[in-house]
């Protein structure tokens, strides 16, 4: 996948940067890990600093100093998550900030001025994320809704993109606005909405509104149901998942790009993943053991650090317990998707994909 | 100055990290900072993970894989500061710990105990740290006990010094123990402190009890008055200094040691030490400031940082933030001290002292 800042290796696992910063981790540190691609959050980044800021400062890339290639939601799922008194109509989305309780409007046309301004590589369409349980006229009548308001994304983006904050066509390249498909549980509302969808022609297709509370073979039936009908040719983009056995397994579907807050959140409450299943350091188990997190693992913190170490700088609560869980939970993901790639070209992922569900049904941990 | 685990040039400062941990910093980023010998606090460490723990791990240096010099503190001033209904007696100490209320008691002998087992390069006689304001007959009877628990402290060092938890005479050096020169705020007390522990025979010597509270000029008053009667060819460590101007006229006046929070702890709270001053960097004025931290500063953060982006981070309380802003003050610390020892090396320590008076009398920023 060649964007403006890099050339992006699929499939691909994108940390998420919600503030313009993975949390805990310094640029430099995100680059040694081998992060190639990383999420900004449009709703956080318009409340704070704000959109026309980071426009003057030359766009998001350089206002946090990141040199490869980045992706910005559309805002649609935190506007519908984290802010108070949402009020939908066929022109947009009227809320109310979660920080002070001021009042906005984002509509399509809105959502990708900011989402320009900020000048991500790829940009995404505002789409309203269904809530889960929906029914299915609710789930219809929001799918169509997000169709309206992708064709409005992409008219407003073909209008206006020149209005980056980089120079135009930057390595040859230019920003690309995603479409992506709701539907619901419904695969015959999913395979609509991916159908539609392609007919207006986006240069990727994302899957949306999973994650948001249903079973976690509901969401595999629902991106397998979806993913035929997006082209092969055009990247295909999960939002949102997953854990490490369910990256590899979208994967080896066909997924290019995957998105999750889990490695970086789950690593501040404690929660690592390692390939003997997860672990949660502030076991007492862990006060006295020398060995790294993860015998297999080569990231820095494992090179250095052992297990009691890490448990006792999360017990008193140090602020570098966050820095390398942070660092570590991401080497895994992004290790894990490299050998994915490493596996997808030497012709051997079904191996892979075996050894992935074995050590999962090992069961040493369990859910976290 | 030869230690087991470094060679360490001085003058020197000392990064505090207080849990083993020197706050929200990995250590490769603190070699990176060129940080030659580091501390750790003895009350809390002995609190968690506990020294015994420590000690079956390998050590201090092993526990956080720090590989440079370490030092440990007595304790007294965690105690004496943080603790609880204390009760102090001619054998020790009674107090309860800050965390759980759970009752302890530190002896010299116990004190020296804890530090082996830690295994710190230098470990500190166990003083009393007279409070301020203290009057003259308060500090008399304070300073006699300190006297006498420095003769205990050294007297349990030298029978159990061979228990450090790493192999005897590791580079051909072993550990060593400071006293601690006491003596609150009265010139001719410093003196008598002094002179009644070099009699003793210490390897080196600190300067303990300030940074109490009491003002500025009285510091350096006493440590003015003190220095004469150290001797010149051991180390002369004070403890718990200072701003970075302090620092360099402390190095002037001979001082080869010194440790403060300041440069971490005012991260944290966004105070930044720069060769223009100080900063708050949560500063309106630097919401859209492209420039630098400090422009005259090589730092990884000055590097690639600008000070909006830094000012976002502290403002939206990103862990990045503590992460950032301590790298830079410490590099500001550490790169201090570095020019004082080249200024010496020179023979232009005049013209450096000349400048960094001017600096703070230029007042661009004033008292934190």
């Amino acid at each position: 996948m060649i964007l403006p800042h890099a050339a992006v290796q699929t499939p691909v696992f994108m940390p998420v940067g919600t503030q313009a910063t993975v949390k805990a981790v310094p640029q430099h540190l995100l680059e040694e890990l081998g992060a190639q691609i990383i999420l900004g959050n449009t709703y956080h980044l318009y409340l704070r600093p704000g959109h026309e800021v980071i426009r003057r400062l030359g766009g998001l890339h350089r206002f946090m100093s990141w040199p490869r290639a980045m992706l910005t939601d559309s805002g649609g799922f935190q506007v519908f998550s984290l802010s108070d008194l949402r009020k939908v109509t066929e022109e947009g989305v009227q809320f109310r900030s979660h920080l002070n309780g001021s009042s906005h409007f984002f509509s399509p046309e809105h959502s990708i001025d900011v989402q320009i301004a900020l000048g991500a590589d790829i940009i995404m369409a505002f789409d309203e994320c269904t809530e889960y349980p929906a029914d299915y006229a609710r789930v219809r009548q929001s799918l169509d809704i997000t169709l309206r308001w992708a064709q409005r994304s992409k008219d407003h983006f073909a209008a206006h993109r020149d209005e980056r904050p980089w120079p135009a066509h930057f390595a040859g390249q230019t920003q690309s606005l995603f479409g992506i498909v709701q539907g619901g549980m419904f695969t015959d509302l999913r395979r609509e909405s991916a159908e539609r969808l392609v007919e207006m022609d986006f240069p990727g297709y994302a899957i949306g509104g999973l994650s948001v509370g249903e079973p976690r073979a509901l969401t595999r039936e629902m991106i397998e149901a979806t993913l035929p009908y997006l082209p092969e040719d055009k990247p295909r983009y999960v939002m949102g998942v997953g854990y490490p056995e369910e990256i590899v397994e979208y994967a080896a579907m066909g997924v290019d790009m995957m998105d999750c807050v889990l490695p970086t959140r789950a690593a501040r409450h404690g929660l690592l993943f390692t390939s003997e299943g997860r672990l949660n350091i502030k076991n007492r188990r862990f006060a006295e053991d020398q060995g790294p997190l993860d015998p297999e693992c080569c990231c820095m913190v494992c090179a250095r650090y052992s297990r009691a170490y890490l448990r006792h700088i999360f017990v008193t609560q140090e602020l570098l317990a966050a820095v390398l869980n942070t660092l570590h939970n991401l080497a895994f993901y992004l290790d894990t998707m490299e050998s994915v790639r490493d596996a997808i070209q030497l012709g051997v992922l079904p191996a892979l994909l075996a050894r992935v569900r074995a050590r999962n049904n090992g069961g040493a941990t369990g859910q976290p």
